[in-house]
């Protein structure tokens, strides 16, 4: 949700969807910088500020859009209501600025629905059981719109973004790359986990867990974006549904470590510790009795991980540690993976035959990962994207 | 409630008070600009948007002020919980925008109290029986604030505001003007009505009617304020206690129409219809059978009541329709006026020894106004103050 022209646009679908003879209900996050206002609002006054006065303070924001909008579509002549989380109720647990949903009360939005309104809710948001105001996090009106699609049983749940749909790559590198029209909840999390920032990760598990249809548009462009749904025959023709990237990662490796049992948790323990997440782990047996490990975390945690990793290396008698930053992770995804042989090799070999060197390789049912130097990401995804055929009308459109 | 400073300066004002050991409940409004900014983006998207919208929008602005207040306090070290109107809760009738206050839970507020909380709670709002959000209109936090006080049986419920108190007349005008320490509900009343913006009359009437203890005081500058309580012996030692001016009015007259039963009515009916509000009114009946009627209104609705009033001229076979939007209304007020006789000719002499004609006079049990052309409105007050002695200590400190 943007500015005020942002609120325009997003009448103008609501109003196309339920002149189609819908009954529509609207999902809102906030305006474009207002969580940003709110929370420096708050650090002017404290370093730290209490979770549940937080939550009091941000959902302010989706309230002032479901408002707006009301506003906006009464004044072009339809009925429309709105209703902040509180008000639906959707009941969440006491976790203040991380709350999970637990149940949504279908009641007043049916009510409204059944008088012919526009139900306009608050995303994000919602009350738990003492009736405190709690939101769910970053990205939670995704999640807010799914679970209410699931609680009333909607035929499909649509999420209005910045992209008109998820592509079969990054078409800011990949200019040929094209828009699926269809993939499943599996594929979707994949590519969601592996950098696309299409969706929040838990609205597709959530729509995955209960089966919404899920539909990704542009709130500007019309099209008719993309659908993720369960998998189904159809998709099983298609080996890969897309490549994703990101350089969001650093790369650690103790070197020469003893290799006795329990080292991999003697190393990965501390880093846990510290609330660092890991991503990829390698571990290759040398010949001399010790062992190369490396793993994978956010950049943002990279020197934090290497102090702690200086220290457990003193500990362990490794010979070295040594790191590097300027990495990136390449990834595949398909679940035509299941049933076609041969694919994570084709992967390398079209990698090898562009010199791309490959550091590091992780794999799933649905999904084979490799991390290159940073320097060749570019050429990595269209070297990836062409070698599939993925430019090529296939099932996806 | 103004910007950051000011919630750091209200934060000030409630640990003392805490610090004192008293309980304490602060009622909040929004920040300063906050609400103008709110209604101006509605009516970026509708010139005219619906009541119940409008207060899920402008209601936001209290909910951020009472979040900010309390990571403040919290920051500082002291427990403090937030409180929403539907929280609390504050219940009203429908009347969005300008809903009245039907009945207040003192429930959830106790019990934080009784944790040793400080409670801060959301003013100008409250819900109805449907659970829609309400608000109570401009000025709607003190109302709030005295309502929870008489709910909560409060000690004494403060009003902090940009003035540290209320003056024998406007301290701009009467460099001498001094606080009174003490005063009337009833007189507090008769100041507000006639001018003086310290409190909204609708609180006063508030705490009038439950009699609860009201103390007007700066949010920035140390002092004991004013306090406004019930009329007692005490109060009966001075005449007058305060002048009050104002030159918000206009005033009409209709000459010369024929001094007919009913025409009172005929005269001010149509005035009534148009939503416009008469203040004074005089009629003076000539020796021919004709009467001269005038009346004030606000001046924004002077030219409006003119067009009305040229067409009953017409109707009525008035002579003539004359009008003067340049007038000042001078007021003296007082419980002592009840007994002590001659304070009104003593102020009709005050004014005539300074060459100040009197174009219209009013009376209530405990105050005289006069109108008088604007320009004389400054050496009128200075002119009344002196003659009653308000620079004197009195009873006021």
């Amino acid at each position: 949700m943007g500015s005020i022209e942002r609120i325009m646009a997003v009448a103008d679908r609501v109003m196309e969807t339920f002149n189609a003879g819908n009954q529509v209900i609207v999902v809102l996050s906030a305006m474009a910088g207002e969580k940003d206002r709110l929370i420096s609002l708050a650090r002017e006054v404290s370093p730290n500020p209490d979770p549940r006065e937080m939550d009091v303070l941000t959902s302010t924001g989706e309230q002032v859009s479901i408002a707006l909008l009301s506003i906006t579509l009464q004044s072009r002549g339809y009925l429309a209501k709105s209703f902040t989380g509180s008000q639906v109720s959707v009941h969440t647990d006491s976790v203040h600025n991380k709350a999970r949903i637990e149940k949504i009360d279908t009641q007043n939005i049916q009510q409204a629905l059944d008088k012919g309104q526009i139900v306009v809710v608050a995303g994000f948001q919602g009350k738990d059981n003492e009736g405190d105001i709690t939101t769910l996090g970053r990205g939670g009106s995704d999640t807010s719109a799914v679970a209410l699609a699931a609680a009333m049983k909607a035929d499909e749940c649509r999420i209005y973004t910045d992209v008109d749909g998820v592509y079969t790559a990054d078409p800011r590198i990949v200019p040929d790359a094209r828009r699926m029209a269809c993939i499943s909840y599996e594929e979707m999390l994949e590519m969601a986990s592996l950098g696309s920032k299409v969706l929040q990760i838990r609205s597709v598990e959530f729509a995955n867990k209960y089966k919404v249809p899920l539909r990704v548009l542009s709130s500007f462009n019309p099209g008719d974006g993309t659908l993720i749904i369960d998998e189904d025959e159809e998709m099983e023709q298609a080996q890969i549904s897309g490549i994703a990237h990101n350089r969001d990662e650093a790369k650690l490796t103790v070197v020469g470590v003893p290799d006795t049992p329990g080292i991999a948790f003697k190393i990965l323990g501390p880093i846990a510790e510290a609330n660092i997440e890991v991503d990829m782990i390698v571990q290759n047996v040398g010949a001399d009795g010790t062992t190369d490990f490396t793993f994978t975390v956010h950049r943002n945690d990279y020197e934090r991980a290497m102090e702690i990793l200086k220290n457990t290396a003193k500990e362990t008698n490794a010979r070295d540690v040594n790191g590097d930053n300027k990495i990136a992770k390449l990834s595949i995804v398909g679940v035509g993976m299941r049933s076609h042989a041969g694919i994570a090799s084709n992967m390398f070999k079209a990698l090898a035959d562009e010199g791309i060197n490959i550091q590091m390789i992780s794999t799933s049912e649905i999904k084979v990962s490799v991390v290159v130097d940073e320097k060749y990401l570019e050429l990595g995804v269209r070297t990836l994207h062409a070698s599939f055929g993925l430019e090529k009308d296939g099932f996806v459109e």
